[in-house]
């Protein structure tokens, strides 16, 4: 794609500086491939604007996804030891979140849930990071584990520069109403329609 | 998504691990975002396994992306001193491709784009990288600068163990039919829209 020129012309007295650095929310959602996958891509991109990147997986297994979160943890290594890039924190609600530091269960995941968006909230307010990737955080909305109404409001009056990335199917509409950002990944092929089953380096 | 389990039973007499280690072509196509972003999330994983990754991007400008570009070459880097994950080689067509070190030109495009694909259909050959990105190649295919029935022979006959992820709009039909993987990016909103510009760490 060319270089970001835009179809339409703004209609506020903003400067160009001003509208460049709009936070945004953005939403992969769809039933296809790459809805996380390109979240994690995006992690690249911010880290090297030196960005605070604060990732949240909402998943339940814990070794899931190892190879986005090996790498972006080598980044983060870079980072510390050479200045280069932002620093990357991975958090996954698989057993227990890393801050919390209690035992981890695969009991109560709605408990895990509500931990971890009251953790983000905190972060939201405290600006902690430029980018979150709040990774299959739809689901968490879907099963009603999270308030979609909290959700869209904190974000809507989240203060600052934090762009919040969230990915996983079935995205509730008042969340794509709010997102500035929002693409769906549809399956047009895909190996396991042949017998294949998940491969490492290609789904984890 | 859980973790790979095919709706469908595979009618071959291959074994799992057989199936497991199945080579992907990959196609990431639409008019929606993270076509790229999401391939380049896949060398994470790659990465981490271990593979050599070739990147091979098929656009003209030499400064775009530069946010992933940095990122993978930072873990590169982490490779060479550490041993840690595998080798990524960045190639891109803006100024000339790298390992051809003629001065660069804008001019002849078409030219620089069948140097790419001869350079890859090599490096398939030699069995180079496990994981190729040819990133935009439909546009290359699309303006007919490379043959489509040479590209989809070419990656079918493609030896041993090799993936390879095209991403751009417009995938060919012919490219499709022979995709493993295949995921339109569509756009349900986008900040364009409301007169918003490209800004640093979210386009490039």
């Amino acid at each position: 794609m060319a270089q970001g020129r835009p179809p339409v012309t703004a209609g506020d007295s903003k400067t160009t500086r001003q509208r460049r650095n709009q936070p945004l929310v953005a939403v992969h959602t769809g039933a296809g491939k790459g809805k996380s996958t390109a979240a994690f891509g995006l992690a690249l991109r911010g880290w090297n604007q030196g960005w605070s990147i604060g990732v949240f997986q909402f998943v339940k297994s814990a070794k899931w996804r190892i190879g986005e979160q090996s790498a972006l943890e080598a980044l983060n290594d870079v980072h510390r030891g050479t200045g280069q890039g932002g620093p990357i924190e991975w958090h996954k609600m698989g057993s227990g979140w890393s801050w919390s530091r209690k035992a981890g269960t695969e009991e109560d995941h709605a408990r895990d849930a509500v931990e971890g968006w009251a953790e983000i909230k905190r972060r939201l307010a405290d600006q902690t990071h430029t980018l979150y990737i709040l990774d299959e955080f739809t689901y968490v909305m879907k099963w009603g584990w999270v308030d979609v109404d909290d959700v869209v409001e904190t974000l809507r009056s989240r203060p600052g520069y934090q762009h919040v990335v969230i990915t996983g199917r079935d995205a509730d509409p008042r969340l794509l109403e709010i997102a500035d950002l929002a693409t769906e990944m549809t399956k047009l092929a895909h190996p396991f329609d042949r017998g294949q089953k998940g491969q490492k380096g290609i789904e984890w």
